[in-house]
């Protein structure tokens, strides 16, 4: 039986789960749940209890003496690596440089590039209405904050965002990078970044993730 | 001598740090240097080589042998915490349930509070202008977010965010709520969490970290 159930949708948080379950192969470990955010299901009483913000993802333990609720996406994958990667080989050991490093970058993804990238996929979807100059103003800084992950990228010289290898530092941004040519970001731009995704999806977990 | 410098300014992520090094008590251990915003020293090169994104607050080891650079300030707190709070007296013990409960926390509060509250700041001092219907939405929406706080505080039952003490998690959101006023918002509809920042307030660390 699993311990988990997993309550997700295809979009780049719930992505970001598909990735992760993948990668450490933990399948029979979480049970995903898909929810229909058109019919809102997201914001009904019985997935509040789970998360009273109304988003997915979220995790429910299924272990009735031991009942635990988690909800934001990053939160949600500490928590999947410190229960199933104990060998660290999608982490690094707790309260280590690199765990902060990790932290940062997670709190980067959502502080700066989901807020601008987000607000673009809106624009072209025509869920959000702005002037060319307002439209203008988000292409300087996603390219800013590319720009930034970029710069990363080069002082780390390892082709990996925190130390040297791939971690959840990647699956937090790859959801998001991956729509690049989507919101009409020209990722050649940014060469080490375009190198990271092109390999990363070589890895058939992550494509298998990133296709759910 | 210090362990660390500490780079910031007084804006709601700058007093999240100060807070927690009057909370420790580790003036001593960390040196705090105000960045002028004004000046745009943030930006400056020498500082991106610390933050390559520009923005207080950032720590920086100042151990050569082992030069360590941090920014977002949710991160630093939880850098801090691990350094100097071993007895976890403003934490949780890392991986335990309520330690992810903080992180996400911490994760909300970067996603939910701190745009929508950031916005009605741009409002407020004329430096974002949007229609009566647009300032109405943020408005609909930060009593959500607040409401949310209510909720989990209500649930939790026991006076705090996470578990049964002040810990990190309140200073995630602190310099927020203390600005409700300022952000006409009523804080009276959230007695909890009304209660809550009476309480911290009465903490002399505390109100000494918000007043920086």
């Amino acid at each position: 039986m699993s311990d988990y159930q997993l309550f997700l949708a295809s979009t780049t948080n719930g992505r970001k789960i598909t990735v992760l379950v993948e990668l450490l192969n933990i399948q029979s470990k979480v049970e995903i749940i898909t929810i229909d955010l058109a019919k809102k299901q997201q914001k009904e009483d019985w997935f509040l209890k789970i998360n009273p913000n109304g988003k997915i993802p979220a995790l429910a333990s299924k272990d009735s003496s031991n009942p635990f609720y988690l909800s934001e996406s990053n939160a949600i994958l500490q928590f999947l690596v410190s229960k199933y990667d104990t060998e660290n080989k999608f982490s690094y050991p707790v309260n280590s440089n690199n765990y902060f490093k990790t932290l940062e970058l997670s709190l980067f993804q959502v502080s700066a590039l989901a807020p601008v990238q987000g607000k673009i996929f809106g624009v072209i979807r025509n869920l959000l209405h702005l002037s060319e100059s307002d439209v203008n103003d988000l292409y300087t800084e996603i390219k800013r904050v590319y720009q930034v992950l970029e710069d990363i990228l080069k002082s780390n010289n390892t082709g990996f965002l925190v130390g040297d290898k791939l971690t959840i530092a990647e699956v937090f941004v790859l959801p998001w990078i991956e729509k690049a040519a989507f919101s009409k970001i020209d990722l050649t731009q940014f060469p080490l970044l375009n190198d990271l995704l092109k390999r990363s999806l070589q890895v058939p977990e992550i494509a298998k993730g990133l296709a759910y």
